[in-house]
């Protein structure tokens, strides 16, 4: 990163921030759905239904990504709110960005605000409750501040730098966190729930990413002593359709491990405070070369590889840490190394 | 079937029946949510969480399959309610069942109520929102009425014969059916949203479901031209692990396709009501011997194999249930034959 080491945010500041950032996602939820509702509007006695607005939608890669108008609006929306309110912040966008031509890391270490407008268009096009707003706010390569709301879910996932993570504000689940999700199993991957996505890149190469990813599933899902020993006989998999929701439901402890390559940091950022103020673990989605030793460091916000493992408390035998430690090794075990390369940008 | 056909239920009844059924939905769902509230219950201030009460699960098949103490305790509120308002009508319980020794196939053509307590076990046990109730009314092998409740998701499902199928009774969103979700795309599978369960057979067999499955998910994933012209490129792949909520998506048009082998009656039997009174199609999901030509005929409700095609309207090329129809057919021809038999039972 070239730019010098920002000042922290006051705590003050941060607290001020936070609350801005969560009355942003809720008006931009608000905002997709009632999109969402125009799209398809009903006579209450159910006799007629009336197609109200075609959703314009414009291919970017092949048939599987749509933007909507949807998006761009909502990401007009934040990006207004956030630059009248904090005029001195950076501002990355999921639609402004896909629009330049540049595909390099452009995070400084100033603050700044990483959002995605709707996560999980394909959802949302189709009224599948899983789709979202992502907002977060990074200082110094750190998220800091994340907010994720999926209003159709009515799930409100939040975390602030310090002061944990909460789900609907903590007024109506539980709050995110190690406690209550327990240690991690022991002959984890074994009844763990495996969240993964299929993605974008669908060429049928034999070495390509889509073949890695499904060999991947293949080894988690088999059974133990299968796969040549790889068969981690996992509880279950599951694929939603967004990133961002993997990994809030990795933070509140839903899913013990989600293995993902190909997304950007706006799919991830507030994700990642959700899942570390909660106590949950993120690194990289590539195994290195040396499995059972190598450090876990944390996971480049833009290096598009991504293993998250949910909170755990710790055993007689071993702390919460070692556990999750424990069972990213076992997940590098199992799967292969993707391929989504970066200018710039060390995986 | 051996049992003679019995005399259609008069519409009245059935009004009546639909009403008594929507009603125990709701209050089971509620049951779920306050056992889900009472295994993690929060103080409001945030400060300490309580484990109250740990979960008794009972392992039934390798790790996967999960019963709680919850399950027993909704099946055994759903029957007395339904022993006590029809006593004459037969029932079929998933946890009842489960218990007993035999697999066979023992609905009768005598009005018989199938019951799932909790589809969606694992999601359940983890706080994961994709669990639900699902309720349906049987009579001479044909659902007659279905309900389906995900409670944490606020989503109700529920319809009767001749009288439509309705998300939270039309009150709050898009009520289901072909009106609003168009026509099935031109290159189908491609634009689709493909929903399919990596179940609980994790043999690592080469010929074994496993690996028939995932042959199958990746036909269906990859690009066109791919997999030797096999290639699918659907929109997205979902994986929610709950066979009935999978259903009530495609019926709503939430999903396109759903493909699957191995669930059972109480599984499909709710989720079938809703799909055809939505205009949505059910056929099993083995391809016949001849994919082209083969007439399409209903699913089997024991068969343990479905394959569920969303509601659609015509074009000027074709009426709804031909591109229903031409869709079928592009998935069978995609995937491979699933090996879940069952004593006396046509697949």
């Amino acid at each position: 990163m070239s730019a010098a080491r920002h000042d922290e945010i006051p705590e003050s500041e941060l607290s001020e921030i936070y609350a801005f950032a969560i009355q942003l996602g809720k008006d931009a939820g608000t905002i997709l759905l009632e999109s969402l509702h125009e799209r398809r509007r009903d006579d209450v006695d159910g006799e007629k239904q009336e197609i109200v607005e075609e959703l314009v939608m414009e291919e970017k890669m092949n048939a599987v990504d749509i933007v909507t108008k949807t998006d761009n609006e909502v990401e007009e929306f934040i990006h207004a709110s956030i630059q009248k309110r904090y005029p001195s912040h950076a501002f990355i966008g999921e639609e402004t960005y896909s629009k330049g031509a540049s595909k390099d890391y452009l995070v400084k270490n100033e603050p700044t605000w990483i959002v995605d407008p709707l996560d999980g268009t394909v959802n949302f096009t189709h009224s599948f409750v899983m789709f979202c707003v992502s907002i977060a706010l990074v200082v110094n390569q750190k998220p800091v501040v994340g907010v994720v709301y999926a209003p159709l879910l009515n799930q409100l996932f939040s975390a602030c730098k310090g002061k944990g993570a909460w789900l609907n504000e903590a007024t109506k689940l539980p709050l995110l966190g190690s406690v209550g999700v327990g240690p991690i199993p022991k002959n984890a991957p074994s009844k763990c729930v495996f969240s993964c996505e299929w993605g974008k890149d669908r060429r049928d190469r034999p070495d390509g990413n889509l073949h890695r990813k499904v060999d991947s599933f293949l080894n988690m899902a088999a059974e133990v002593g299968g796969r040549d020993g790889k068969g981690g006989m996992v509880h279950g998999v599951r694929s939603l359709g967004s990133a961002t929701l993997d990994l809030a439901y990795v933070a509140m402890g839903a899913f013990d491990i989600w293995w993902e390559g190909g997304c950007w940091e706006w799919d991830v950022a507030a994700g990642i405070c959700l899942l570390q103020e909660a106590g949950g673990l993120i690194t990289t989605a590539n195994p290195p070369e040396d499995i059972q030793t190598s450090k876990i460091e944390d996971a480049n916000l833009g290096g598009r590889l991504y293993l998250a493992i949910r909170p755990a408390s710790g055993t007689l035998e071993e702390t919460g840490r070692q556990g999750q430690e424990r069972l990213v090794r076992e997940v590098w075990r199992r799967v292969r190394t993707l391929d989504y390369t970066r200018p710039g940008v060390k995986a």
